[in-house]
């Protein structure tokens, strides 16, 4: 049994062969810019509406990360994806394209490391020598869809985040060197009673400690012991919250938690809180995580996207907002 | 390694201890009413909104089965669910009301076999002990989301559907004895240009016949080999077309097949094509075919639910309908 709480162990670890990133206008302005493999001046990317933009990013990320791992895709074994849009529609219609079956999956931002904790269960378990994991976002298509039309202009409060407009992937397989998928936590459902669907940081920072602090008392390792604990999209207030949470339990990660959502832009905190969405995370893993692993400046990366699991049916229902993370641990 | 193909196999098969299903009024008029486990006289299952109602059912399923399998909460590994709703808004909020890990699948009606697949994938890697895999939609939720409201009283053409209300669940583990999960065929999705929303059984077929034949080729078998090839909700047309396409590729299936969406309702082709929607193929499994199966009646059955991975959105955009069904070998 490869298992120890809510964490599933590789003995034989899956590597990342391969990682792609696309990124929108804004975001080549920040950290991954110049990490990313393609970057969009225009973000309706030639496409005359934002789901099709949003599911080309997603086409190409997912291309681009077969491409760059030397395997065709009739090699690829099988494609796990998912998305923000209702019924995944990004992520079924860029699997359209492919012969690859195809394994929908959804945990709002925290898609990234759930397609790759189950990718690596599959290729650990023997059921698949490749997978593709990937996911992305649209900052238009979720606001269209979540929030406001754009055309109207809507002011966002302080407390916000922004979508990120891009897409990331990469390929799972077996391989003698690259990173390794060493173990996963799976996530389990939290809800802290927040409303505020402007505030998913602090809706979210409970499910990433919880799912961080069980990785700790599952593996048997603590803070110290990683070179990042990399979250999804908490934004600087919602990692300000997972810090204190976690420090409250006995677990300092300060000096070594990071949060994509914060990083991703140049946050203002008093104008907004940095990145969301799916492809928070995943552009910020798929370009400037991995390349500073692969160069060696992190060993150790514990990361534990985050998602918030709502709809807009569910919050004008006045329910709250319930959370997730799963943590996938990759080591070089 | 355990795959071949597009299909992937189960050394030390997991088992189904337990199942449970839950349906509506409507529902319970026909083949399944004496096999569910909870039949509602009020579709609003003393709920105030078609969502919550909804959600409670999943719920109750998800209860019901593990009581059922004789396991305690604190030994389920996972869950593994999903649904019709926008953010899969069933699936989790009912996770948040259990202890276990919650992983997010959506492949639209199939996801009762890609819970099964990904579930008996995570067990027969050794990363799990025992998965929890369930769905479940309802007619009112479904209506108001994907067509009109109930309100306008807009009538039905004769090609369409009726989303069930229901939901149904099962317990993997493993065990001596019971059903097993043999092996299962990961899902391709198909796009034969079907634009006809009213219309998915002809958009699921081909889906469905390209599940079932690879299944037979990567498993050597033919359709006689099996008491039964069960599709999700492709409904009498689909039915019949899915016979069709198999038959011009050498398969003759047409004394075996059975659609859970043509026998679900007592079905006039004139008026309509039975049922659909995720808790259509749930429910039927989880009741009247696993007790079949532990009867006697049944030794192999194929369970291939079928998907239309549509939205309003792309369905608004001219879109056609993109559609997958993930297969799963069930034997006692």
């Amino acid at each position: 049994m490869s298992k120890k709480g809510n964490t599933i162990f590789f003995k034989r670890p899956p590597r990342i062969l391969s990682y792609a990133a696309v990124c929108g206008s804004k975001e080549k302005e920040g950290i991954i810019g110049s990490y990313a493999d393609i970057t969009l001046d225009d973000d309706m990317y030639g496409e005359d509406t934002y789901e099709k933009a949003e599911c080309k990013m997603l086409s190409a990320a997912i291309s681009l990360a077969v491409k760059k791992s030397g395997k065709r895709e009739q090699d690829i074994d099988v494609l796990l994806s998912g998305d923000l849009l209702n019924q995944i529609i990004s992520a079924s219609f860029a699997a359209r394209d492919y012969d690859f079956p195809f394994l929908g999956v959804y945990s709002a931002c925290s898609t990234m490391s759930e397609s790759i904790l189950l990718g690596s269960a599959l290729i650990g378990g023997g059921f698949a020598d490749t997978a593709v994991c990937a996911t992305g976002s649209h900052f238009a298509s979720a606001e269209r869809q979540y929030r406001y039309p754009l055309e109207l202009g809507c002011t966002r409060p302080p407390q916000s985040q922004w979508t990120v407009t891009g897409a990331g992937g990469l390929v799972l397989g077996r391989a003698d060197r690259g990173i390794k998928v060493v173990c996963a936590t799976m996530g389990r459902v939290c809800d802290y009673g927040v409303t505020d669907v402007n505030n998913m940081g602090a809706a979210m920072a409970p499910a990433a400690a919880d799912t961080i602090m069980r990785h700790f008392k599952d593996t048997d390792t603590e803070p110290a012991d990683y070179d990042l604990i990399l979250t999804g999209d908490l934004g600087a207030l919602g990692s300000r919250i997972v810090k204190d949470l976690t420090w409250e339990k006995g677990y300092d990660i300060s000096s070594n938690h990071v949060d994509c959502g914060e990083i991703i832009y140049k946050v203002i905190e008093s104008e907004f809180q940095g990145g969301s969405g799916a492809g928070c995370s995943a552009t910020v893993l798929n370009s400037y995580i991995l390349t500073r692993m692969e160069a060696g400046l992190y060993k150790r990366v514990l990361f534990a996207a985050t998602g918030a699991l709502l709809s807009t049916v569910s919050s004008g229902q006045g329910e709250s907002i319930p959370c997730i993370s799963h943590a996938v641990r990759l080591e070089i």
